[in-house]
């Protein structure tokens, strides 16, 4: 890990430290997902059967997975594990339920009511990545809010095992989400079949979850296409920043750098420290826990492009920070809870010494999947709102009408828009009409 | 009009029958906007000059509005225009004060406290439209909510006029927003310009506001690079759709429809009646009315590709509005209220013989940048929400974090993650050291 002192550093130099890894996807990648997405869309299944065999060596003929093969699941896991997943079934449904958007109802002005009402998004799809291990803890990070909002379909992709089949843990954590509809289909090919539809998987107006670069793409290229879906957000190497005092334990802060760099050799770990020693004893301390890990060789790959940063005090540390807005903020410091009023941008913050990232990661309570690559400025993480959307609505009075009418007509005479100024126009007529044939 | 008996046709005819025309970008239009964009990132403000005088024919030096002009805006107006724009800022204020995210603290399990925390987007960039008329209105749609949100940096761009400056009503309504950093700039340059920021204009987290296809697909592309800024919504051409019953006044329904008509040849209007007679009639009186309009050539051309369908019950008319998704959707029946529970995809409703569309684009209270194309299947109107951001945040007691951290270290397990497991387990083990060091 590089390190730097923060007030060594001028602005240009700032900046640059705090710059993430480029992720350009090359033109090749994009032709290679549009080609795939077309693929799928003018075949349908039979694409996603010669791409499957293709790109996961897995031969599919059925992608949706058999009702019994789902109820089988539970037995299939130890008592210990379903105690697990059910308890982080609870505790996210216990924070998410309180996450809906809420309706609205009031008088604009005496005579004209708008409101806003919330609908659960009808058709959602939701796309759990594959790899070295399942991940049922992504299950029910898309599965538990997606149930609370109500959708009507609720899809779910991914990626077959070598024999083709789907790791119990997934599909136990779908079935406590309500969720009945699982295809094995992974990669580029489970984006578009959700998106535009197949003989076997419904098509969904919103897409969901993390992924791979090729996921990550094909996601891009469907919302970008108005008869594809929209995409929660956009996807970047999970990332970590921890503000550690002289009462951090280092052996804590070691644990939490490590923990975000085995997800991957792209991850970012960025450790602002406020006391010297403590940083050096920490980093002495990621060295001898690396040794010991399984994923010692990804987590090492990470931490080679990783920083440490010394700040001089509480204002420095937050300015690293938010500068980057990080993922993951774990602010482990005497008095983490003052610190949080100038969190400008993060994806999820952990307070104090005894909120380790896993936490959240797995069973706290809130979602996992957050927004990396600095898109904390503007965006926040999953929760049932992202599965909800709202309209509003308006209803007018004759005496509303009359009200409101006249400043309608005023602007629309002022943007030039004579049609607009009508639609009030008449209506008026027709009021004062009325009112004269009753008198 | 073409009209349609829905019950006549079949599925795959209903589809097509509901099909928006085509909006796809040319590959020559990309390019030209993304020349434009690498332009403006090159050479900044230069860039800006050169490509003002050659895409809007101006000639603009210094892209700010001078303050002295913003403040002279208001004796630019009459009194009644300031009137309307003012009762039309306080009609928004009133409805969308209630339109923000809310906070939320509560604890999962004993020991473990999750919130969710609200901040205002740091940097907001506004996009108001020049074209044939100023548009204080839209001004308002993006200013009232952004100012609601306490965005630190409001930045609004709109085109110059022939002689370099913005219109006074723009100037004005952006006074009351209380928007100071106003520039003269259009098209995919202003786009670029607010994405990544240049010596003048400041650089911008997301863009928010309407435009022609330019500004639409330089969103598009700023937005997928990750050091530009998020846009609002995808942008397609205005829609309504409006059900009428035997009650509507055919008079009133016909202004609606070329009320929408009347903003540009691609606009798209829909008529669903539930009766036949009173649709002879709407449709006599489009015709009349349309004679009488300025940009009746406008509307003409947006009128030969719309609709008419006569639908036989409550049911197919909630069927049709369903699956076409309308920007906005007039409700113009005797028992309106009652169908709204029935309305599932829409951006804005008007409800009942009052409310005419434009009551909402002007003064209801209500936006009027609402999802157009069928985007109202997954995403809803602006409001205080789209300028504010949310992130969580968790804390454990160390009791918090001995009752779930075990939860965590199972299913990082089950998941093949060794350093998340450890993360809790390294505390867990010093909580233990210290209960012995204390007893």
């Amino acid at each position: 890990m590089q390190r730097y002192t923060w007030k060594e550093l001028d602005e240009t130099a700032r900046r640059r430290v705090l710059e993430r890894p480029a992720t350009a996807t090359s033109a090749e990648r994009r032709d290679a997902v549009a080609k795939i997405i077309a693929r799928v869309r003018a075949d349908g299944d039979a694409a996603l059967r010669s791409l499957t065999e293709e790109l996961d060596g897995a031969r599919v003929t059925g992608f949706r997975v058999p009702d019994a093969e789902r109820k089988a699941a539970a037995g299939q896991l130890t008592a210990s594990q379903r105690d697990v997943i059910r308890t982080a079934h609870d505790t996210l449904t216990r924070f998410h339920a309180e996450t809906g958007r809420s309706e609205l109802r009031l008088e604009t002005v005496p005579g004209v009511e708008c409101r806003r009402v919330v609908r659960p998004l009808e058709r959602v799809g939701l796309y759990v990545p594959g790899g070295s291990a399942p991940l049922p803890s992504t299950t029910l990070m898309l599965g538990v809010p997606a149930s609370l909002a109500g959708c009507d379909q609720v899809v779910l992709c991914t990626p077959p095992r070598e024999d083709g089949s789907v790791d119990p843990a997934i599909l136990y954590a779908a079935e406590l989400c309500g969720i009945s509809e699982i295809f094995t289909l992974g990669g580029a090919q489970a984006i578009a079949a959700m998106a535009f539809g197949t003989e076997s998987v419904p098509g969904c107006d919103k897409l969901f979850g993390p992924g791979n670069s090729w996921v990550t793409e094909a996601k891009q290229q469907v919302a970008l296409d108005p008869a594809g879906a929209l995409a929660d957000m956009p996807a970047g190497p999970s990332e970590v920043l921890v503000i550690a005092d002289a009462s951090a334990s280092p052996v804590a802060v070691a644990a939490d750098l490590l923990s975000q760099a085995e997800h991957g050799p792209d991850s970012q770990v960025i450790l602002v420290a406020m006391d010297a020693a403590m940083a050096q004893q920490a980093m002495a301390e990621v060295d001898a826990q690396l040794q010991r890990l399984p994923r010692a060789d990804i987590a090492g790959q990470a931490l080679a492009q990783s920083r440490v940063f010394l700040a001089a005090d509480r204002g420095e540390a937050l300015d690293i920070s938010n500068a980057y807005a990080p993922e993951h903020l774990i602010i482990n410091t005497v008095d983490s809870e003052d610190w949080l009023d100038d969190v400008q941008h993060a994806g999820s913050v952990f307070l104090g010494p005894n909120t380790p990232e896993s936490l959240g990661d797995y069973c706290s309570g809130t979602n996992h999947v957050l927004p990396t690559y600095g898109y904390a400025r503007a965006l926040g993480g999953l929760s049932v709102a992202e599965f909800q959307k709202s309209f509003t609505v308006q209803s007018a009075t004759p005496a509303g009408l009359q009200r409101l009418g006249p400043v309608a007509i005023t602007l629309a005479e002022l943007e030039g828009l004579e049609a607009h100024a009508n639609a009030v126009r008449v209506r008026l007529a027709e009021l004062d009409r009325e009112v004269a044939n009753e008198s």
